[in-house]
């Protein structure tokens, strides 16, 4: 074994939640308790904001059952935090850090956080500050690069997948055109969660738009029209941050939310606008007399007791990782998930990324998942996703 | 066992459907395989619809295994219809009853169905032709009258609950305002369900709306400030037919659809219009920076794979009683649950009640259940409800 620090840790959750990022938070606990060089857990309330107000719990005293229970419950049981260290934010960090003697620090969070732990870390090693720094990957919109796909991802196309099954049952009922908005500012991975459950050719979603594919409202228009006139029905599946085909998002274009967050990001979920525009617009050009919109919201990420079972176990591993990573004697990384089986056979190992791999960008659905007609997914995502839900129902019919 | 009359029997569905509104539809073709009396069973497509257009299909046909997975199937198998028959419609249905020799006739549905059922029925008595009428109950609004609950409702309440407890982890890690729009057009007991998952006195939702009692915007942004300013953070559960203090709908007065029904209902649902408008209302007059709004929307009735397994049950059990009580010598009637048990020894029994006691009106939340501040539920609601929902999962915290 690595000569190791002696000190104590940090860890923290960032960024929006997921209903597995308490697993991951759970898993470093459980590691730790069986790394001695590590002493006390200090869990930072709200990511990097509780690290410079010093709002910390002591996590090596929760007691085991309640732990369990944390694990199993949806959002960041620390508290999440939008807030992006600059250097001055960085400096108070490393202040409370020396005077708390905390060599290791977790972050658990998407891209942005990757970043922060790469800022933290970098500043670290200029002030010669010894530290280890490790990311923890978890976003729901499964955008992260390097990892075959992250923590939270699955739950949230489980919750997708079973939403648009049961819809689209809901849809050959009562027949009429369905718009389901669902989570994903620049990528479409959870939007083409939404075919998982699909089971016949005539099953929806039959329309899949997502951000990688530019599209424009009498393209959208003409797809919904082909298909009404075909089933006598159409169930769409819309992401948030789908544009036009100038590359304008269609949500900024209909005047959605000014509201930005300390990244930059403008506020595309918790409102119903997008949905309400795309129902009016097809209610207004094709004289369809049922048209019915639904925007999926915050419930894709943290429904309480739906998570995926593969999902809720990989987000643990990666958590027990991060500590088996620190154990082995690394300095800094990003802890990422490479598939080792596919199918029956599916199953996942952890290795580690790089910090500056993993933060800033993002990965968009590749190729190689996007049906040719710029609609719909191929078997290829299918294959890839549907592992990752942990399975799903099946629909019966009548006819 | 009395003297039954020989012939056909023929089975619909109507109105919004529900997760479990198959389970009927499932209890009703088993019932009949063990009904001598009865020789086919034909299921009409689209309610009565399916009925003047003569679309059926043989249902005691249908492979024991299909009807397995059908009944565990969301929405409307043999598919929902909102018309509501009139004399000239009403004198198509017996001409296709007589000439297919149908002498049962089964209609699952709310209370607009329990009418239409009511009013074949008293046509056929006006024509002297023998038929045998039954309503099945099914609305996750558990609005009809003389039951102690009608299935579906416990599946939708499972749903609001689950959604609500997750919502409420994420609010509280990323504070803020969080306003759940509810179905539930006159009466409020889905909203109400939204608190069955708190577990502590800080849990929300801490605010929930009902259309049993006006509330004007002064007052709600009054009781949001109130808890906002205690907590920190406020969840919020709204119905959608929320009415202001002079009896109109809020929903109406911000210009929501003009599109009504057969029934003469306003589209409520299928928007994000009301929870839009109310986050505005809470930025704009209590500046409050992060506030966020989700319709819950059609996921409410047809979610896959997130059924109460006692109201599956129970849905499966009235369709079952139907069927009995037919084969007890019963002219018509509406089937209804009665309570045996309560807490952990719940049950019910089906009773029949009449037509003409549950068509038509519906029954609001009783003053019992609504807290004396207006915007809660009493200990009596929850005691009431939670053995529906099949129980619920407990939510785990660090602080």
């Amino acid at each position: 074994m690595a000569d190791l620090l002696k000190g104590n840790a940090c860890i923290g959750q960032s960024g929006g939640p997921t209903s597995v990022i308490n697993q991951s938070l759970v898993g470093v606990i459980e590691a730790i308790q069986h790394a001695p060089v590590i002493d006390r857990l200090l869990g930072a309330r709200h990511g990097v904001r509780g690290i410079v107000e010093e709002k910390f719990i002591d996590l090596k005293s929760v007691p085991f059952q309640s732990l369990e229970r944390v694990a199993d419950t949806p959002a960041a049981a620390l508290g999440s935090t939008r807030d992006k260290p600059d250097k001055a934010y960085c400096e108070k960090i490393f202040d409370i850090f020396s005077r708390n003697n905390i060599r290791y620090f977790f972050y658990i969070g998407g891209n942005d956080s990757a970043d922060t732990a790469r800022i933290i870390n970098e500043l670290a090693m200029q002030a010669k500050y010894e530290l280890r720094v490790f990311h923890i990957p978890k976003t729901i919109d499964n955008d992260l690069r390097v990892t075959d796909h992250c923590p939270g991802y699955g739950s949230a196309a489980k919750f997708v997948a079973c939403a648009v099954m049961g819809d689209d049952r809901d849809n050959a009922s009562l027949p009429g055109v369905k718009i389901d908005v669902i989570m994903g500012r620049h990528a479409g991975w959870l939007t083409a969660a939404s075919t998982l459950g699909r089971q016949d050719e005539s099953d929806g979603p039959h329309l899949v738009y997502f951000p990688e594919r530019r599209i424009s409202p009498d393209k959208m228009l003409a797809d919904i029209d082909a298909v009404n006139r075909r089933l006598g029905r159409c169930v769409v599946a819309v992401s948030e941050g789908i544009e036009d085909e100038d590359g304008a998002a269609w949500a900024q274009k209909i005047a959605l939310g000014e509201e930005r967050d300390a990244h930059g990001n403008i506020q595309l979920s918790g409102t119903g606008a997008l949905a309400d525009y795309l129902c009016a617009l097809v209610r207004d050009k094709l004289k369809i007399k049922r048209v019915r919109g639904d925007t999926f919201g915050y419930l894709q990420r943290s429904f309480a007791g739906f998570a995926s079972p593969v999902d809720r176990m990989e987000a643990r591993m990666v958590g027990n990782s991060a500590v088996h990573f620190v154990m082995d004697g690394n300095r800094d990384g990003s802890v990422a998930l490479r598939r080792t089986g596919e199918g029956d056979q599916y199953a996942c190992e952890c290795f580690l990324a790089s910090l500056a791999d993993v933060a800033r960008q993002t990965k968009d659905l590749p190729e190689e998942f996007i049906d040719k007609n710029g609609h719909d997914v191929t078997e290829a995502f299918r294959s890839y996703a549907l592992p990752l839900t942990g399975g799903l129902p099946k629909m019966g019919k009548l006819f």
